[in-house]
């Protein structure tokens, strides 16, 4: 690790106490001392150590993020905006993915409490709410309601389950998909499943609900899902998929069996993410930015503390574009 | 911040030292005493502080990682690999997206070091070699040599722009472009560029290279770059995009103009990144995990005190698809 105070007294050849008188300017202290000391620090390249600072002043600005995996581009473009907002703030960022390993995730929880971060900002959950509960750290929960107690900020995932199937049902498509992750893993973006059933319902069209294994956001699993439904139902003309990555592979699809998007087949996906290939998709756009900036805020305001609003559901956005 | 050991001594009614010899497993202790201890313990949620612990040990557990945006699939992908070997080791990973803006990247190193992270890898580098050399702290840089003394790691640019361009040529393309992100910023990424350059030169087929501007990954940036492209230059039949997000961008602009890929133009990508959209694009695939796990293995060493190579370069593979 880095140089001490001692090592800076030692070159100089002066107490430990001086120095630290220096670095507090403290007491009575000549110029030419005070120019030695700083210029041993600079040629010895000394940093005041932050560690022994946060020790002493219980508080570390560190905030802990816990979310499924990083590669995939919705957390990416999230946790860009979440280390932005913390940065702007004096916090800095432990990534932790938990790859939905319960194991992992429980044992990031000691570590970041062990670490003495500030707060945790949890985009994962795969323990109990007890669990959750008795963390004892200021903690914000995104896109995930663990308990009503936990502050938690999500963006309207019912009003964005409504927008996606009314665009289908107003193409006039007569089956229509739901594809989604796993929806026993009790995330809000379940509303976006209850809002299309909710919508399909009693109405003179046919629907199908498919939906991966619990473990996340494998390609090869999503690619198997897209091409099961095709085979078991080859007269889909319509899908919402509950995240752009997995809209984007019913497309790739559809191109493989020869069927036209939007002609044959319209897709609407969700998220709203920026990577190539996705600008001409239709989808339902979450507000990314602002979550992120909302999560850091709101935790850094519970790290102050003060009250926060325990429910933030934030709007989302139809985009309408050249899948539909 | 959390239960210290002083409050557990006032709930159990004994000293600060007792329970820290209870913790210690140190000198006679009652089996009565230290139920009672641990019962408390438990019952206060009480985690031995990892701060002091570090400050004791004079060494973190903590890595910090710098790169221009964990957004960017590429790094969002290395990264995930990245923060499986440093947890797998008991490490945890500080995250800072630089934006490859100096003064925050600066900011950014300053802090590290001040909380006395054990070492850094950087995947990001705006600042001058004669910086990050006083960083003196253990360093391994990713896809970027800043200077012969400072361990790299990479995979193998220059066969790997050997290999696309010799692929576009035995398709027989007569005129090829070479896009890429800014070649002023210096990357290993470079190579790139300068095996397509000997690969065409003294050949009969006419290239063009087109480049980004410096700061980066903006998306709306690579779709004007593209366009302009074939503005420019309409007869193109063959691209060597230096990222999947490129050429990505490039087969969404031969849609847009009618003209087939690869039946009229052929697309190769690069860095074989895994989002939905890329599995059927022929590309160069970097061993993301690996380096993942090369870069945490080599700093780990160096903070161990151990030798570890200067210069890594990692095998290449060409993945021929459907885009070429």
């Amino acid at each position: 690790m880095a140089v001490t105070i001692k090592d800076i007294a030692e070159k100089v050849g002066v107490s430990v106490t001086t120095i630290s008188r220096v670095l507090n300017n403290r007491g009575y202290l000549s110029d030419d001392l005070k120019k030695k000391v700083h210029e041993a620090m600079e040629e010895m390249n000394y940093q005041p150590n932050e560690l022994a600072r946060s020790l002493s002043r219980k508080k570390s600005n560190v905030i802990g993020l816990i979310i499924p995996d990083i590669s995939h581009p919705f957390f990416g473009q999230i946790t860009k905006h979440i280390e932005y907002y913390a940065y702007k703030h004096g916090y800095k960022l432990m990534l932790c993915n938990s790859l939905l390993n319960k194991k992992k995730e429980k044992e990031y929880i000691d570590l970041l409490r062990a670490s003495q971060v500030d707060g945790i900002i949890m985009g994962s959950h795969t323990m109990s709410v007890k669990e959750y509960t008795s963390i004892k750290l200021p903690l914000v929960t995104l896109d995930r309601q663990i308990s009503k107690s936990i502050p938690c900020i999500s963006s309207d995932n019912y009003s964005g389950g409504v927008l996606a199937t009314k665009l289908l049902l107003g193409k006039k498509c007569r089956k229509i998909a739901y594809l989604s992750g796993n929806l026993r893993l009790n995330l809000l973006a379940k509303q976006r499943h209850d809002a299309f059933i909710e919508q399909v319902s009693g109405k003179d069209v046919g629907f199908v609900v498919k939906q991966t294994d619990l473990n996340g956001f494998k390609y090869k699993e999503y690619e198997n899902l897209v091409r099961e439904l095709f085979e078991e139902h080859p007269d889909i003309d319509g899908v919402f998929a509950s995240s752009d990555i997995l809209a984007l592979q019913v497309i790739k699809e559809c191109r493989r069996r020869g069927k036209a998007v939007p002609e044959h087949v319209k897709v609407v996906g969700y998220d709203g993410i920026q990577i190539g290939g996705t600008d001409d998709l239709s989808t339902v756009e979450q507000p990314v930015k602002k979550m992120g900036e909302l999560a850091v805020k709101y935790l850094l305001r519970q790290i102050a503390g003060e009250d926060i609003p325990l429910e933030t559901i934030l709007p989302v956005k139809l985009l309408e574009k050249g899948t539909t």
